[in-house]
């Protein structure tokens, strides 16, 4: 199915859930028996830390992989251990993909058209390799950032359509200073309702079968009204609304960015799963169940709160 | 010395030139004779790809090491060549600095908190080795993206500040659509002189012996005109300008990007530099004389074009 929007609402349909895992390992918190491990067969290097973060993304894909559509990996957390820290992220990308998980990443990119082109090349679409084109690092979706304007998105857009890709747009973000430049005042509109226009506009071009098209925009769950009015603005684009969880966004306050057919949204949370066994006191050894229990509760809260609000949910 | 404004001044001086190249390489670009070799070592590979551009940047950097004070690697060109590609990054970002070279990073970074701090303890400051901190891409500079606010910038400035670094923050770009976002007005002001009044106040914790700070701005070559006003809102901030040459912005076009001391800015060319061989008919294997001719007719036009100007010049 060549569409983003189609295949990740068929995937939401089969598990039954909105909701998906960020996986962004941190080194001090990653179990120490798989460190450990690693810093026998490579001593303390980037490669011994890259490759801890392959270990236990399996074992989280491995244990989370019927509960959730998708996984969102921040590279952030990747490109700091360098070559072998990409490496790693783009393994981690093949694998979830492998099992059949949709793959957002969270990277933000942004930048002038031509070196946009190069970001989607790499992300998205392909790159020249001597001549021939070649998938690289092929996800299925990446956020952008639009401050540059509609120029440093279309390579984005283009690849979106000529690949089966998706992008999300920053438009609200989960963040306590969101605000600083989103929220400033063009006439009588808010910022980020400026960039939700734009982002309704230039997500026509791509809608599925399903009525949704694959130029979505973040919104964060942390700011459940502004979500009310942004839902109207952008019917047709699908939510990506981080800051479930560990930054404070609770299962009733993403409901507003969900439409009444129960699909329009995934909502995400990184630490609060991943590194469940710690908060939980599980085992070290147990950190997938942890993952595992901590992903299924939210499915449940989720689904419940969209009931409960008279919206469609499993 | 560890405060950056004063580290790229002093290069400045030294070089007597306000102008860098922009190490951007794109595959087709290289010359075949450095391709053919890395083919023969590595097959059509990633890596191949990869070592190709290692060469090739190797090469300009021996060109030009004692006419520009810096080099600006845009890190878009890299990461689609996947973990080799990083790799020779973090290669030629070493290579240049042991040149003598400052080294500012083009990735226009950003996101919350927690993950911009991962960001720029990447490319900044020190990462966690399993316990230790130790330096990772360690770049001298890198630029920004100010859409999620003061929470997003302020782990890279308290790098800025413990490691004697710096940041350019995006404030106007070079780009055509720079105005989607950038020139919406805010009241009676645009939003770019918005971003610019907080760039001058985050920036004056960071001031250096010479008057300027660590915090400085992206003001492309291709606006001269936002340039006077934004020079005055932000006169203690390094310029970083770029749009020079293959986007359209001449010398005289950049010298509102000055102060009347000569210093405040540096323009950067990517392109018409590093393929000078490909438009000026240079043979192949002389790319890299050719990029260093260039360099000097840069710094010759743009030295010239201040003088003409009344500023200070070498």
């Amino acid at each position: 199915m060549n569409n983003y929007a189609d295949r990740l609402l068929k995937a939401i349909e089969k598990k039954q859930n909105p909701s998906i895992v960020g996986l962004d390992p941190r080194l001090e918190q990653i179990p120490s028996f798989i460190k450990e491990d690693m810093i026998e067969k490579h001593g303390k290097t980037f490669e011994a830390a890259a490759e801890s973060f392959l270990v236990f993304n399996k074992r989280i894909i491995d244990a989370v992989k019927d509960i959730v559509p998708a996984v969102k990996p921040q590279i952030a957390f990747y490109e700091k251990y360098l070559g072998h820290g990409l490496r790693v992220f783009v393994e981690t990308v093949k694998y979830a993909r492998k099992k059949g998980l949709v793959v957002i990443e969270d990277g933000k990119r942004n930048d002038i058209g031509s070196t946009a082109q190069a970001y989607s090349q790499g992300h998205l679409g392909k790159v020249d390799m001597f001549g021939e084109p070649v998938s690289a690092i092929d996800v299925d979706c990446i956020t952008v950032n639009p401050y540059l304007g509609i120029d440093g998105i279309k390579p984005f857009i283009d690849d979106v359509k000529a690949h089966g890709k998706g992008i999300f747009v920053l438009v609200k973000t989960s963040n306590p200073s969101a605000g600083d430049f989103q929220d400033l005042k063009i006439g009588e509109k808010p910022m980020y309702e400026h960039v939700a226009g734009l982002v309704a506009r230039w997500n026509e071009d791509t809608i599925g079968t399903r009525g949704y098209g694959s130029v979505g925009a973040v919104v964060g769950a942390t700011y459940p009204q502004e979500a009310v009015a942004l839902r109207k603005l952008m019917p047709k684009s699908i939510f990506l609304v981080p800051g479930y969880g560990a930054q404070g966004g609770d299962a009733s306050g993403v409901v507003p960015n969900f439409n009444p057919d129960g699909f329009g949204a995934v909502v995400n949370s990184s630490r609060g799963i991943i590194f469940a066994y710690q908060k939980e006191n599980y085992r070290e050894e147990d950190f997938d169940k942890a993952a595992r229990d901590a992903a299924q509760d939210m499915k449940d809260k989720i689904n419940a709160a969209l009931k409960d609000a008279g919206k469609r949910a499993w």
